[in-house]
């Protein structure tokens, strides 16, 4: 399945592109080198491209849906990688296929970075079972959230059991996964007092579980970073009637702690499936989804418009300034726009 | 100064209307019936009125900005009006003008809802330090949102020194008014344990401070909940680095609390003009206020535009039951609007 010469390098070097049945039978088949192929094309911005990935889609949504979706958040240094990679072994040792997508909005799409991930994660790398995807390249927010949801449904269409998506620990695509995923989760370290301070906004409110990572280092510290978590989240409103957010502590290092954390999200995904919650959490988030990307779509087209682009920074001097109010800066921007168009 | 037949129920009776430069003097005279002609003027939707408020506010803008401006929050039953009414009260026994705005997006405007006003604070609307206004009627949160920060500009302009903004617990409406003050105050009631789940989502990171209103009657329970509060906000990562939200105690009631309370809102204002961050925080809001403004103004003329409103329901219903992807559903909504202009 990972033979060197079909891998996402080799596209590049063949002129003749797979035709869609091609794509479709291939995903189908969890051909790993179609796979990257089709992702490839969902994340390219070619018109055409596009039409074909979206066509591909729509060949390949009635087979999508049926991974358990889990998002995985940390800072750096929190030990993300190993974790995935503890977790995500576990896992394929359980005959179960697992797919690791990254979402880094900063991140240039190089040859290193895509070496920096297979390195970061080197047994599940050569997993036969596993498939992991480095982050869609830099560019707007939006459309690497794109290209991130329509790969897990190629990846499910395809027939894996789980697919985990990480992300670095920046505000934006900390919500821009957990409104991807069925679970949210935020690992920690088990530090004390000030070092608490550190939780960036919204992020506990994100937050299905948080699991305090390095527990073999930290043993100390991780009884009282437990309690302070855990008293954090019980002031905060539950985002589900049927589930409050536990706090459990764990070492990827170590394997400690692994197996338990895993059977809390699936405990979660039984309960969320039972109580119906699961279905309208994914209708909700497709539905808030085509809601922004409309708004990008339109805020794109009005900052990218050249008369509004050439007004723009004067009139926000002239805000700036107590000139101007915002509602006449509001009426002279859009006048610019509809003129220009 | 508060003649009933100079008040605002007889502006609609008037078919003359003041005019711009009398408008302006009136204002800037603090004449509180030029000063509701000015609101009602802000409030209107029709385009005359409008074209004439946007020059009554260009004329004042110079003299705009010299208050403080509180955002006060809480959710019904925390005691909002006795506390305003004992905070107000203090302030105008002190010699400051007081101005009392309210943000409720539900209410409608209604010779009920204005009495209701007065009712609550009794003391405060006969006072002639303050000056009390309803929320402007109900309608697109964001009409509401600019005529309350056009309001304050034009008692600004009138020599108030403090603008409370009160608003009702709806995470909204909360949202919108702290990003239109330079101090947000959330009211809670000091109950213990399970009760402070209540905790709404974001609120922890709007507060400025947060004060434990009905300090007599829950005596026993106050120390309690002044430190899972503290130790909530603790874990938070502060907004500014100049200032931790304080957790306070106190009685609208009684009085207790309330002037030790006013001391802390004094020397944020102090630190936060002092480091240039209150500037910078309403250069900041002013630019988010227009950025939301346009955003607002491009979504409701899609929405609002009669071929998309036509295909929205079949094109939501499709992506519901799997049968289309987002981005096929924004291009076919995109194409829609295009075609309909």
């Amino acid at each position: 399945m990972s033979d060197p010469k079909n891998s996402k390098d080799s596209v590049i070097r063949r002129v003749q592109q797979p035709t869609l049945d091609e794509l479709f039978d291939g995903v189908r088949a969890c051909d790993r080198a179609m796979i990257g192929r089709a992702i490839t094309l969902i994340e390219s911005r070619n018109p055409k491209h596009q039409e074909k990935a979206q066509a591909l889609l729509h060949k390949l949504l009635p087979f999508a849906g049926g991974a358990q979706r889990v998002g995985i958040s940390g800072v750096p240094g929190v030990g993300k990688s190993t974790f995935i990679e503890a977790l995500g072994t576990k896992l394929t040792t359980e005959d179960k296929k697992v797919a690791v997508l990254a979402v880094d909005p900063s991140s240039g799409r190089t040859g290193g970075s895509i070496l920096g991930d297979k390195t970061r994660m080197e047994k599940l790398s050569a997993d036969t079972n596993a498939f992991i995807r480095p982050s869609p390249s830099a560019g707007v927010l939006g459309g690497v959230a794109r290209a991130t949801r329509e790969t897990i449904a190629v990846l499910e269409a395809a027939g894996f059991d789980v697919v985990l998506v990480e992300t670095v620990g920046t505000g934006q695509s900390e919500t821009m996964v957990s409104d991807m995923v069925d679970f949210f989760l935020v690992l920690m370290l088990p530090g004390a007092g000030d070092e608490l301070q550190g939780i960036k906004k919204g992020i506990l409110e994100l937050a299905d579980m948080i699991a305090l990572n390095k527990s073999d280092i930290f043993a100390d510290k991780i009884k009282q970073a437990t309690r302070e978590y855990k008293s954090a989240l019980h002031i905060m409103r539950d985002a589900s009637p049927n589930w409050h957010p536990p706090v459990l502590g764990c070492s990827a290092i170590t394997g400690d702690g692994i197996d338990g954390l895993w059977e809390t999200i699936e405990k979660h995904d039984r309960i969320m499936t039972d109580s119906g919650e699961r279905e309208a959490r994914r209708v909700q988030q497709k539905l808030s989804w085509l809601d922004a990307h409309i708004r990008d779509r339109l805020l794109d087209d009005f900052y990218g418009n050249t008369d509004v682009a050439e007004v723009i920074d004067t009139v926000k001097s002239a805000i700036t300034n107590g000139e101007t109010t915002v509602s006449h800066a509001v009426t002279k921007l859009l006048g610019a726009y509809q003129a220009g168009k």
